[in-house]
């Protein structure tokens, strides 16, 4: 069992290595002087397990090249199998037509690995569960929300409810509620005509109450930000926020930091660059349970 | 028949459509907040024949993915066949394993392009025929020394000799010797021992010549312009050079302003940026080449 690290997520890669009690294999990933790819594995793994950790996060185009390419070169190492360990799988939201001759970028991704030579996935939170089915390979498909949970029991908070910021996050909403023993919320947006703004509709009791918006990516923050200020401006006495991919891209963290939620939770699926630092956001890592999967 | 273009070469793809009379097919190729491709195919392409113009040049990775991308969901919106217009292919010098665990990305990007869904692929100047066979789909491979022959040709320069700066370009340079009824020479470089300089010896007989350098690929433009200042050294009246591909990334431009060489020919196989210029620089156009292939 060998695992190798890309670029994208070094760190979270040395993690799980720790945690199954290996080293990470010896590789350089670097790039040619007019920016192709150009990888060296420095260590034999002829008929070895190999797992690559690669987070498909921006620059997204790049890490997706990088690890096609290493699956490429494992191949004709002779690996016996190469598992793919992508934390946060990218272009996951283009999972279906939403609208005429649009690509559906989920599935290609999924096509791309196995025509490199994949022989299995394991992946996390899945912005749709059916992206599954896009693989003929065997995928492993992790959940973050008993480590999100795990972390709000262990604060002892007072009359919590679980909001889920739409519909579509309901089940994951459900989860986390029966794990800490709290009733669920749902924000209900409508936009009564066209060019007209959306109107928070709060389906649920939230007078006076904690509560905890969950979501699988927070991508630009607004939802997430508008979700927050609606459940205080309604009588919610505090809001935490968490999700399993921090993709926090664009205003994000602006919004966050000029927002009502009192703090953000997010796990390492993507690693946080230096420019994108809050004191209101707390990481939690997903190494553990990652580990526990190889 | 349809023509589009994505971003890597929007120009040439405007001169192939007026060479055969029609305009570009309005899509728009853009990125969402996080980076991902977002395509916008704005027309419909039901049961057309279409055609991708791009070349995979710098940024590579962008430009391959907007193309997987792009071939996704044309494929997705019923086009008949769907024909890769790639005057440059990326990654055709990774196309054999010249060390253990070397990927072949070369023989990858035919398989994504495959996988995406492309119908046939038409290419100039492969960096090596043989990746002709890495597609099971047909390919077109078109030849850039016509171009590059036909314009010295016009310039009537006197007592010619066409120089390949390796061993691997004589089948070029024969060629291009044929068009101009001139003499070939070949420059062979030799290591005497490692960390030792490479010696350049001249094979033909140069003294007093023009002599006009041709080579596939311009990349950092080491290669190219050493062998143009053993050329002068060597005795040589005057040194031309010309290549298809002008990559010319890193420190190229500096090279060649810097070296002897008196004039670069050039094809808009891949497009100039405003921080790659020169005087030195002459670039002529493959769009009717392309557009007769079409
Ligand atoms: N990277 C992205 N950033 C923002 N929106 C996206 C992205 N990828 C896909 N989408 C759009 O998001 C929608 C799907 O999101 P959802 O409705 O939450 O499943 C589709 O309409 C997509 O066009
Ligand atoms: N983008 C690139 N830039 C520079 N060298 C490369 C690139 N891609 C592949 N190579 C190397 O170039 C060599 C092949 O070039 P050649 O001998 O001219 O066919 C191989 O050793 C490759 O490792």
């Amino acid at each position: 069992l060998k695992v190798f690290s890309l670029n994208s997520n070094v760190k979270l890669a040395e993690q799980i290595a720790d945690h199954i009690g290996t080293r990470l294999g010896k590789c350089s990933v670097k790039r040619f002087s007019d920016g192709e790819v150009q990888i060296n594995i420095e260590e034999s793994i002829r008929g070895c397990d190999v797992y690559v950790v690669q987070s498909t996060c921006a620059p997204v185009n790049e890490h997706i090249m990088e690890l096609l390419i290493m699956i490429d070169a494992l191949k004709r190492a002779s690996a016996r199998s190469i598992n793919i360990v992508m934390p946060y799988y990218g272009y996951a939201r283009q999972d279906r037509k939403a609208r005429s001759r649009e690509p559906i970028t989920a599935k290609l991704v999924a096509d791309l690995l196995e025509t490199a030579g994949a022989s299995r996935v394991i992946t996390l939170d899945l912005h749709a569960p059916q992206i599954q089915g896009f693989f003929n390979v065997p995928i492993d498909h992790l959940q973050g929300v008993p480590i999100l949970s795990d972390y709000f029991e262990a604060k002892n908070l007072d009359d919590i409810i679980v909001v889920s910021p739409d519909h579509g996050g309901v089940t994951r909403a459900r989860k986390m509620a029966d794990r800490l023993k709290a009733p669920i919320g749902i924000i209900d947006k409508r936009r009564p005509r066209p060019n007209v703004a959306e109107i928070m509709n709060i389906i649920g009791n939230i007078e006076g109450k904690t509560a905890i918006l969950i979501d699988d990516i927070i991508d630009t923050a607004g939802t997430i930000t508008l979700a927050a200020n609606a459940l205080v401006e309604n009588g919610a006495k505090e809001v935490y926020a968490c999700c399993t991919h921090p993709v926090l891209s664009g205003p994000a963290l602006e919004r966050i930091d000029q927002s009502e939620i009192k703090e953000l939770v997010i796990t390492n699926s993507i690693p946080q660059t230096e420019d994108r630092q809050s004191d209101k956001i707390t990481e939690l890592s997903v190494a553990p349970l990652i580990g526990e999967a190889i």
